[in-house]
């Protein structure tokens, strides 16, 4: 018989990875906004069903802190780790969804350096994803965090080319400033995948 | 006779209390922007005369934790409490002074959307103002939590709706952005409010 | 014969010390750019060749951290400060770099604002780098962190005019948004040496 001596701890590390993959769900839906004659309603709205899963779980995650006597880690670090993960999600669905609502779709086409910086967010999102389960041997995480600190740094190069893009010349500056507000979600988002990893460099070094 | 067995306890308690509702002196004044004919310098005085007041307030609470042995819950949780509270008032005092700085007064009228976001912030005062004394017991502090989450999200809503409709070409470019500096700090207070809440929750986790 | 009792704290006061000093070389370089008919790429590329040595302090900082058993303060305390030090030096690049970027320097001069702004910034690196030896005693760390907070006041009251003076009609919208980048990262600067105080606060309260 298979005998667990923390069996509620894996329900953390659960939480953990469902809420990571869910960002997975988010960035593939972003990355769709490339494809042509994407539909941009049905994105924003399917983006905002996978925020309502990351909200379910990460008040499913809260629940299970404060009804665990014994947690596989400091509370805090589990309360922060959930609202990060969560934060991620919060600007993936406002990149889309202010996308939508400011009608920037009956653009011609997005400028390149916004799928650029999708798909380092797609990265993050994955390696985010397979990091997770190993938060329970504690093994393999440096890797991890050292690879997202070092796709915010490709987020942040592309980031700034897109604003200069942005400010050539070939926008009116309300489309400027609409197109703008998205790509500060975007870039939003790659800093948070970066919180997420130094919360776990922070949980691996008390541990250590 | 009666007798406090940790008679310095409550000097906290009442520190919060004092400053949340010194926010509330505060979203009321902002309340009144949307009154027909109001002095707008009027009421950015008045808003940096409560900032000092927090700032005061503040400050007493810190000279309070130096001096203090022992302290009702984590001496960096208080101090988070604190300069979270402060941080909510720069936020409202930011977005009068600069409405009147920026000269957006003589607009024939604010959108209705600013003052939306307004209410929110004024309902989130009055629960931060009942929900600080209730520290003591920690006792119904779950419903306050949720309900500053709540309204955050109600927040959110407004924001992004209040964007729409400066985005719309209604309004001539540097117009949206100086309106745009104003309604980010209403935002940023917003959020800020949910830091404290969650530094609420944070102390509540550790000490349940 | 000399002798210290814990000599491998040493090393990481003179990291801070060292990422502090670094800071005084970024805030030096945006100084130069109130010098008529100055080379702006040449100081764009000396703020990223800084930027990396910050980057290899910070790396060594943690290192540190990972390999000592006995650190002179908590482990998660001397995480944050390294990062937040580092934050600065992120914000001061992101400033000069993006000015460089956008050809902000086809301007005839950059407004007056914007070097009392450099200024606030380049007197909080000064007194943040002989505040950082001082962590080794604890004393005479209240001057510094009031005094980045009084200049982090200043800051904001520069930040405020230099805005007024950006939406004065003075300047089309495109340049005013491309000025408002960069001044957004020298008053995220300007915050950021005020977390760096924040949180040699913190680590003064819990040794005092």
């Amino acid at each position: 018989m298979k005998f667990s001596f923390r069996p509620v701890e894996g329900a953390f590390y659960d939480l953990f990875t469902k809420a990571a993959y869910n960002l997975v769900k988010g960035t593939e839906l972003l990355n769709e906004l490339a494809l042509p004659g994407v539909d941009v309603q049905s994105v924003s709205d399917r983006l905002s069903d996978v925020e309502h899963d990351s909200d379910s779980i990460t008040h499913e995650l809260y629940k299970k802190i404060n009804s665990t006597f014994i947690t596989p880690f400091d509370r805090e670090d589990i309360y922060s780790l959930g609202s990060q993960l969560d934060d991620v999600m919060d600007h993936l669905e406002a990149a889309g969804n202010l996308l939508y609502l400011y009608g920037l779709t009956d653009l011609p086409s997005l400028p390149r350096e916004m799928h650029e910086l999708v798909t380092v967010l797609d990265q993050q999102a994955k390696i985010t994803a397979e990091a997770m389960p190993r938060l329970r041997s504690m093994k393999g995480l440096e890797e991890y965090w050292i690879e997202i600190n070092r796709l915010e740094n490709d987020g942040d190069r592309a980031y700034r080319m897109l604003l200069v893009r942005l400010f050539s010349g070939e926008y009116d500056a309300l489309t400027v400033l609409k197109m703008k507000e998205v790509v500060d979600e975007l870039e939003a988002a790659c800093d948070a995948f970066e919180h997420v990893a130094n919360t776990v460099e922070t949980i691996a070094v008390k541990e250590s």
